[in-house]
């Protein structure tokens, strides 16, 4: 099966070749050759698209699309304790699985193909991604009130999947300020045995980190390190308000980060040291967190965002650059995943999660440089086909049924 | 002719009402009727639509599509000299044409139906926004090199389209720091005797009030106070390193802001002081800028970014509320260019400049609240019907052919 012609296709190999009017041929759920005229079937017509990796998006609560515009402007924990909670007390397997199902059609019309995910009635979120073609890392999220036996594998369905194609479980400690010491050592024993990794939100907030000095004397990252929680199959979300010592702590235990931008800026939870973290070379993928603090799932403009919120900060226009922020939303994203040996680029022998960009949109006219197009000039809308794992998803704009 | 039975009309009226399940009714270029069981002929159905006023874009430079790419991530005045500036000095009509249709058929599809231009070759650009069917306020720029003759009718075109329904120009001298003292004097009279506007650079970069400070002793703004430069027919753009002495002048003489934030983040410039700014009174309109420095025309974009800057800007998440924002695309920007008695909301009397959003798309889905899903959610995309001066440009997203 071919992708033929294509305008680009936007390797993000090594050296981020860029290669004009070319096929990309695919067999089963792999790239198998790129090049010019190769033979086969034609799968999609590359003519006047541009051929990229799938979008990877570092960090979601997928099913909260349904709490998409409920409430906005407010005070973060007022927000949180007024709003979100009590709406989320009320939570439902169906609700879940219908925000979930939105949230895969939303991720898939604006060219995401895997993302990593955190959230209640996870089985339902999974039976949602089955169905949509997706590819996932999931997990049920635990807080200290939670009631369920989180270490049964009914609730974390790390090894009901263990052999999924597509799904993949990992332990959802929600964060070192709503976990005890004594549940993340537990997470931690079990997590081991169990060689799963983690997704964890940590230091998203100033008060954060007051908090948990004032309890413990040390900052989550801190924590985390004391009690041999980190390794490099924990991946953090949001890591705003780090230490010197913290990204030291990050470096040595080969962590994952995952940059949230809108959030961040929506929430105004403070802006990531991301030049201090990549000095280091510490892995920072890309995510939109949930729809309630977004508010949508589109990569692109998550892309636009994390460029322009790191120029304004830095008061200089030339730093996190175009290359360098498309890097976070596909090759650093695969890697913060621990899947960088599976997507994250085209290349022969990784998986086919490909997105097409339409060109005769007016927005991506003319193309001087793709992958500025890329960044800063388009969104969701654009994407004209998705392929997940060799499937085609969407082609012309238009999903698969799937519910 | 009727918008039938729409699901949200977001009127931007002084109550900014929200109706539901109503219908519009146009006459000729006129809004006539508005409530529900209305007679006529149905133009749009508005089922599964969110009907609001057309956007206005109140900083451009819309030939300059062409240049969508060309340049990112550079220092500005390397930017400038060493890229923006040789592309532009071989600019041609023709190229200019070209670059206005495309800026004319991008704004169509991501709901924009009124904008504020400043280029070269300004006939041109006309000719295009003529042909497309949108509203313009345009002006030929002009700096201390300009060649032609600045108060001819050829050049500045502000009689040539006295009679224009659609079509208005005012004058464009560049700024205060690329024009001399008694160019913009010379300006003046002109204009006065013209009775005709301004939209003019200010205050965009630290540099450049430096300069002005060491050139004249003043800041931009009191130099153009100084020459009674400022009235309320005069837009400034940018506007962002202003002293509380300025805003006290921008504030008592009635003078327009255009905003334009992702310009801004994207070259480095600075955040305005938009607080400031309101609680003085003072009309501030939202624009993109040119492509160059954008990269694209999409205000949906625009608003999410205003939104999420200075909540960031300011650490506090309950400030640029969705509602203000909206407010800045709609009717601040009619404000801003004084066609608040024309465009800028849906009530009886005005303008039939109206968009429609698809509720259907994914990323539109549920509406807790419409004017949310407006500023947070959206895109251009989104945009699914474009009526300018009562006339259909855009129907289930695809424009009408112009050329």
């Amino acid at each position: 099966m071919l992708i033929k012609n294509c305008d680009f296709v936007v390797t993000q190999n090594k050296e981020r070749e860029i290669l004009r009017n070319c096929d990309v041929k695919i067999r089963n759920d792999k790239i198998i050759e790129i090049g010019e005229n190769l033979d086969g079937d034609v799968l999609i017509d590359g003519k006047s698209k541009a051929l990229l990796p799938g979008l990877i998006n570092c960090h979601t609560h997928l099913a909260m699309t349904f709490l998409r515009g409920y409430a906005d402007d407010m005070e973060v924990n007022e927000w949180l304790q007024k709003k979100i909670w009590p709406m989320e007390s009320k939570l439902t397997k169906e609700k879940v699985y219908e925000g979930s199902l939105l949230g895969c059609k939303e991720m898939i019309r604006s060219g995401t193909t895997c993302f990593n995910d955190m959230y209640l009635f996870m089985n339902e979120t999974a039976r949602a991604v089955e169905k949509s073609g997706l590819r996932a890392v999931l997990c049920s999220v635990y807080f200290d009130f939670t009631k369920e036996d989180i270490f049964s594998d009914e609730f974390n369905l790390v090894d009901k999947f263990k052999k999924h194609d597509r799904i993949k479980f990992v332990f959802g400690p929600h964060a070192p300020y709503s976990c005890s010491k004594e549940l993340l050592i537990k997470s931690r024993e079990f997590m081991d045995g169990n060689k799963c990794g983690a997704h964890i939100h940590v230091a998203e907030s100033k008060k954060e980190i007051e908090d948990l000095k004032k309890k413990y004397g040390k900052s989550p990252v801190e924590l985390l390190n004391e009690i041999d929680f980190l390794n490099d199959r924990v991946l953090m979300a949001h890591g705003i308000w780090l230490s010197d010592e913290d990204i030291e702590i990050i470096k040595e235990k080969k962590v994952k980060l995952a940059h949230c931008p809108v959030s961040n800026m929506k929430l105004a939870s403070g802006v990531m040291r991301l030049f201090d973290l990549w000095k280091n070379g510490i892995v920072v993928g890309l995510g939109t967190d949930g729809c309630a603090s977004n508010n949508n799932l589109d990569m692109f403009e998550e892309m636009k965002f994390a460029a322009l919120l790191h120029k304004i900060d830095k008061m200089d226009s030339t730093v996190a650059k175009a290359q360098e922020v498309f890097d976070m939303a596909t090759l650093k994203g695969a890697e913060a995943l621990n899947m960088e040996k599976e997507i994250g680029s085209i290349e022969i022998g990784k998986k086919a999660d490909l997105i097409t960009l339409n060109l005769e949109d007016y927005n991506m006219k003319p193309v001087h440089d793709i992958v500025s197009n890329i960044v800063y000039s388009a969104n969701g809308g654009n994407v004209n086909d998705v392929i997940v794992n060799g499937k085609v998803l969407m082609k012309d704009k238009l999903i698969n049924k799937f519910n």
